[in-house]
């Protein structure tokens, strides 16, 4: 069953409705609204919602999280049927640079095959096409095959900070089958790539302090310099040339890929390392001088270490010449981590590298950690999921055993224990996160086509 | 002899006038006027002047660096007299942050022993004790005992840009048999403390690129880091430990004190190492495990490796999580270096260290190259200096072999050939460079005395 001509420019309308309402979780800004124009999107689309809330902190200074949304339609004809479950956000990145957009970036604007604006893709156009699927077989059929349930969240582009706390609070709502995940990413060839996990993350900063002032760096002869200890400190825990991190008991979780995962891995399409490289201007080796399957591998399976940010001293431009021994040194590390891998265990072996290192000057906080998450291929779910997905795009499917990014899946598996899997319809060049985003309309109507095939098979398949 | 009390008065008032003239040579502000306002000071007592100037570039892009400003009184009595040579700067620090000063940073606020303002010790206080030194000596005696010169620069703060181009052009005009230097500091306890030499300095910028972008840190499971790159060669390149530099060949002009330093060294007051590390809150051990003697002979005479900055990724404050892996990483390097170091062959070995070490992919920037200079304490002008001012502070001096800073006196030594000193009357803690500076009125008299004191020793000399 595919999507009418009619609700394919009702779907053009409404992405444009949601682009046209900014939603930015780190600026606070539109969350409300933007809660409240999908909902009333929703209930245009038959879907019953509710508007669930967690609050933050104590009397006075109590803030109010954005509310997460929760939607709902029942099967009629099959009320005790399976229930796949769609998580996804309304909250979008920040825009700037502004001068940088052809098109502003709450405008919606459609040029040809494209949907300009932020959110177009991550996550509106996806939200869009779950919703517009659902609303066609309803509206075609009268029901829904199987029971249906959404989880849409403000706060993705921001670490989803009261996610866990939703999920603890309203944990019985969630109760399903199976989850699609808030996106899916579809190639230059038009083959849809499915991700049946994400990689977690341990994000942390590194500090050091020195004299309680910036000094004179004459001063050097006799005063240690918290940017020299910060780098000195740094360069014990990361092989860059190797790739490989040098910490104690590191890789103790870590599972070498089992042969049917490399079977995957070694059938996915070569990795493209000339076209990838011109597209970023890499005119070095790839880490540990990896090519060919070792990429994908790497990718989908590697714990990472890396610097996001480091600074000391001044760093104004053009300030000439300034000899200062810096009073402060600091760093912020991401670490990918993989399946099993646990982020307060890694970093307690952080802390432990940099005092048997005998860095005890350091100071180090955990900012964020995320569980990895990995649906295993075997599970029937990928099956059911895959062959909608190459049914319905015409194209072989590109699976990944895991995303190399990260994100809050974890936190959901877990709460509900469920397999999980990342699929859509967003172009993979669609530039989400940065200027100019875009959704093409072509692949959100087939998206839309996707979701109700996989409604379909999941209401009639008895292997989950 | 001294000056009356009437000039001490007049001192005052003509420091307050040139605080009150801005004069900020890294913003271009008030250097033409300011130069404008010392001639007519010069003027009105007694000293001849002449403005030099050079040129720098060529056609439209002409600019006009600041006037450097000559000042000469020929001794009547013995035209054929030896010739002292002040060297001193007009220009001064930048004032920020302005809301920390306590009285705007030009108004020359006089709070009993204390005159506040930007340039009250550096080195507009300094330079006023000399001019204030030869019209008393005039007015008192009508005539000075030796032939004198003056070099008053306007961009010393910005490293001397043109003053090169200036020696070489009116190179005939500064021929002299002794040079004061700018600056010299008295102690908490009155001691005045004279510096023979000062170190030299090589600063360079240090580059890594990578991605043409900054780029989703998932991707640094395949993609090297150019902080990562900058942190491992850096490594390389000192022991922060021991403060020893790694570099091959680093110290190979670096020459022993001989045993006439080292008991100069020893005769030394002590280093107050509480103190020191009370001041700047510092509570490790000082570079190298140094105590005592060590101390001072570090600051005088160890080739120093320090970063002034290093950046890479985002370092926006509140910022929240970014994952990214930086497209660029930058640090500045100032190495302080010792007498007979080159600094372009210690960039020359900079450059090959790295290349040595694999660091083929990193770019290096040579910004700024001082020598250092050194006058032996054997040479007679030291104990004709060093008497003076032990006579007039009345207090035993305090010899340093070398100020633990740079700044431009190898290149004033080099083309005029004659011994260097640095002795003046600006208070250890008078905040320069910072808010807040001042100077001390009684020791501005006291400086003016001293002075004129050396003046009339190096009138009567035979020795030099």
């Amino acid at each position: 069953m595919n999507i009418t001509s009619e609700e394919a420019d009702n779907l053009v309308q409404d992405l444009q409705r949601l682009i046209r309402q900014p939603s930015i979780s780190s600026k606070k800004i539109g969350l409300e609204k933007c809660a409240a124009l999908i909902v009333k999107i929703m209930h245009q689309n038959g879907i019953s919602t509710r508007l669930f809330r967690v609050n933050d902190g104590v009397g006075v200074n109590r803030a109010q999280p954005p509310p997460l949304i929760f939607g709902e339609v029942k099967s009629k004809s099959n009320p005790s049927a399976k229930t796949i479950l769609f998580y996804n956000h309304y909250d979008v990145q920040p825009v700037e640079p502004l001068s940088k957009w052809i098109h502003h970036p709450f405008s919606g604007k459609v040029e040809s095959n494209r949907i300009f604006g932020r959110g177009a893709s991550d996550d509106k156009g996806e939200l869009i096409t779950r919703i517009v699927a659902v609303a066609s077989l309803l509206r075609q059929t009268g029901d829904v095959p199987c029971n249906i349930k959404f989880i849409i969240e403000g706060e993705e582009e921001i670490g989803s900070t009261h996610f866990k706390r939703y999920l603890e609070r309203f944990h019985d709502f969630f109760k399903c089958d199976a989850i699609m995940w808030e996106f899916g990413y579809v190639d230059t060839k038009n083959r849809p790539i499915i991700n049946l996990g994400m990689k977690g993350l341990l994000y942390v900063e590194v500090i050091v302090t020195g004299p309680s002032t910036d000094i004179h760096s004459s001063l050097a002869a006799i005063v240690p310099s918290p940017a020299w200890r910060l780098v000195k400190a740094l360069n014990t825990i990361f092989d860059d040339r190797s790739g490989k991190i040098s910490i104690r008991g590191w890789y103790s979780e870590v599972q070498d890929f089992t042969s049917e995962e490399l079977l995957l891995i070694s059938n996915q399409p070569p990795f493209d390392e000339i076209e990838f490289k011109e597209k970023y201007n890499l005119r070095k080796h790839l880490v540990g001088d990896r090519s060919g399957n070792e990429l994908k591998k790497a990718l989908a399976g590697s714990p990472t270490c890396n610097i996001s940010s480091i600074s000391a001293g001044h760093a104004e431009k053009n300030s000439g010449i300034k000899t200062v021994l810096p009073s402060i040194a600091k760093a912020t590390i991401d670490f990918r981590l993989v399946a099993n891998m646990v982020p307060e265990i890694q970093f307690e072996r952080l802390k432990r590298h940099f005092l048997e290192f005998g860095f005890n000057d350091i100071s180090i906080r955990f900012i964020h950690g995320l569980s990895a998450s990995r649906t295993p291929f075997a599970n029937p779910f990928v099956k059911l999921v895959s062959e909608s997905a190459e049914a319905t795009f015409r194209q072989r499917a590109i699976i990944n055993i895991s995303s190399a990014g990260s994100g809050p899946m974890s936190l959901l598996v877990n709460a509900v224990k469920a397999p999980c899997i990342a699929a859509g319809c967003s172009y993979l060049y669609s530039n989400i996160h940065s200027y100019n985003e875009f959704a093409r309309i072509d692949l959100l109507k087939v998206g839309t086509n996707f979701i109700m095939d996989l409604i379909e098979r999941f209401g009639s398949t008895t292997e989950l």
